[in-house]
């Protein structure tokens, strides 16, 4: 187990005791100090200048692209830091990803959190900070946001929602039901990493594996692999219920088989090691910065190469392919021959991973 | 007291149990059940056919007016249902609200609900249902959303996100720090209805009061009141903290003196007498339905009048005026003739008051 320290930032202190109290949620001078100093002091750095309504010419929009798309996500991951990532970094690049897989471009994000009373202010500086780094790397600002503080006890340490807008490229149509017989089934890399590194930072298992989440903003990687293979049918990400919930909801929306094969299925040997021992399927693992694109086949080879090509698809692969058998059914081939159903799973594996 | 009971809402009911358990949060099939038959299905209604990702014809927009409005609010209220409304309702119109209050029409609403894992499923639909209720008779549809569930004791019982997106009126300019001196402060009714009625409906104090809670959707009120005075400095509405929290922010912003007569200011005479009892002082109660609008002198009346013409303004009040001594306070002439600061407080009042 490495436990991950929370980043010390060092920002200037000006009234803030060590930890959230309910005054800090209360509409009084408390909250504006603790919003002004945490969130907007920090959020600046991503280019937002937050402030209770965010605002953006139209015309400007309009230039991008010809919808605006628009999609929210709570997070409620637990513990709040772990290897790779923490809530505020996986606040930003869900959303964000969200926003891509539906071709859009994102624009803005906003920020609700949600704090238990008794946070110690360092952590939330920690996690403000993720998310100020996350959104300026990724080009999106966080513009607006909100802030309540709840009794010790009414929630476990910090909640996040974050809420993304973006404009839709003109022309580009993705969908869950738009998957074809002959497609192919790509995905941008290793499998399960989040999933895996969630539950081994937990520490229930002691076991010594370092496993790193995934969690990465993919807007640029699905710039590219558009670009490269317009007629893309299908993007969504993997998260809660991993590849095998992607694929039935596939396979139910566009009325197809999906047949994929073990063998091209990339999973870490850590990952799968840890898998084997605790019992798992890294299949229904969460991912938080791999996507499931489907693609026509004659445009698979420059998918594939546009995605190996970028810095979070170097481990891309064709995993499968879209059948007219079985509508509704996901197989898997096995590495020994043999083929399995891969099912929908009632609930997931693990409670709060994202 | 009169405690308020969710009206039960009678839905087909497939697949679901009484409550809500750890799987419906997990990706699988559970949590699509969960999110198909209370929400989807719920907010249909609303004119929304919730999705992933929710889209909007930009062209479409423009037609509406030249800026997007976007912002966010998280909704902690304790108890989740009270006289006047419950948790849905308030996520509604707070978010509704907090667009109008920036001279935008609104034109959707996200929302992401965290669930506590045993919260019975009677209640989640009733709040989806009051959530469907009030967006459908606000012409403001839902349009897109999130789910998470919790273990029991990880939060307590419900707590819901709202963001929305609207579109500013070309040529419309509000903001806090526009007011001058000589300007006219308005507010539309009685104030501290909400903060009382919460603090009441805790039942903490026994008393016999019903109080109910003012919360409203005012976009409507506020189209009024621009199209009869389109010189209107400053809107905002009066939630944690008050008028005096909006008056104190309003006074630092633009750097002008605020005077206020309480022989002027409407509160009912249940909700002085209770806050008397407490102790409370009620221009430091939150309002869910109360505006304070800042117009120049001479578009006054016409202001007062269009808020009394409107059912959510009958009440409406002329309640002081911007003055230019002693800039960024508020002072407030007192019935005996005396005069007293109304100063920001540091916390609130009361805790999970919306």
């Amino acid at each position: 187990m490495n436990p991950v320290v929370p980043r010390p930032f060092r920002a200037p202190r000006r009234t803030l005791p060590k930890s959230v109290t309910l005054a800090h949620g209360g509409g009084g001078s408390a909250m504006r100090d603790l919003i002004d100093e945490v969130f907007i002091d920090t959020f600046n750095a991503t280019g937002g200048a937050p402030e209770d309504q965010a605002r953006f010419d139209l015309a400007g929009l309009m230039a991008k692209g010809d919808r605006l798309a628009f999609t929210t996500d709570g997070f409620v991951v637990d513990p709040l830091f772990f290897p790779g990532g923490d809530i505020g970094k996986l606040a930003v690049c869900g959303t964000i990803n969200d926003l891509a897989v539906g071709a859009a471009r994102p624009v803005a994000l906003s920020c609700a959190v949600i704090i238990e009373e008794g946070l110690p202010l360092d952590t939330l500086w920690a996690v403000a900070r993720s998310m100020a780094d996350t959104a300026h790397a990724a080009g999106v600002p966080i513009v607006t946001g909100d802030t309540k503080v709840v009794a010790r006890g009414a929630c476990d340490k910090l909640f996040i929602t974050t809420t993304g807008i973006g404009v839709i490229r003109a022309g580009m149509e993705v969908g869950i039901g738009r998957a074809r017989p002959g497609d192919v089934v790509l995905v941008n890399g290793q499998l399960g990493d989040h999933g895996a590194a969630i539950l081994n930072a937990r520490g229930d298992l002691a076991l010594d594996a370092e496993i790193r989440s995934d969690c990465a903003a993919l807007h640029d990687l699905i710039d590219t692999l558009v670009t490269a293979a317009p007629g893309v049918r299908t993007l969504r990400d993997a998260t809660r219920g991993g590849v095998a919930a992607v694929l039935n909801e596939l396979a139910s929306a566009s009325g197809v088989g999906v047949c994929i094969r073990e063998l091209d299925t990339p999973i870490r040997s850590d990952v799968q090691g840890f898998c084997e021992i605790l019992g798992l399927d890294p299949l229904y693992l969460a991912n938080e910065g791999k996507i499931v694109a489907i693609v026509p086949p004659e445009q698979a080879e420059a998918a594939l190469r546009a995605l190996r090509g970028h810095p979070l698809g170097r481990d891309a692969a064709k995993i499968g392919t879209v059948t007219d058998g079985r509508p509704g059914r996901v197989v898997m081939e096995t590495r020994f021959g043999g083929e399995r159903i891969v099912d929908m799973l009632v609930g997931d594996q693990l409670p709060r991973i994202c």
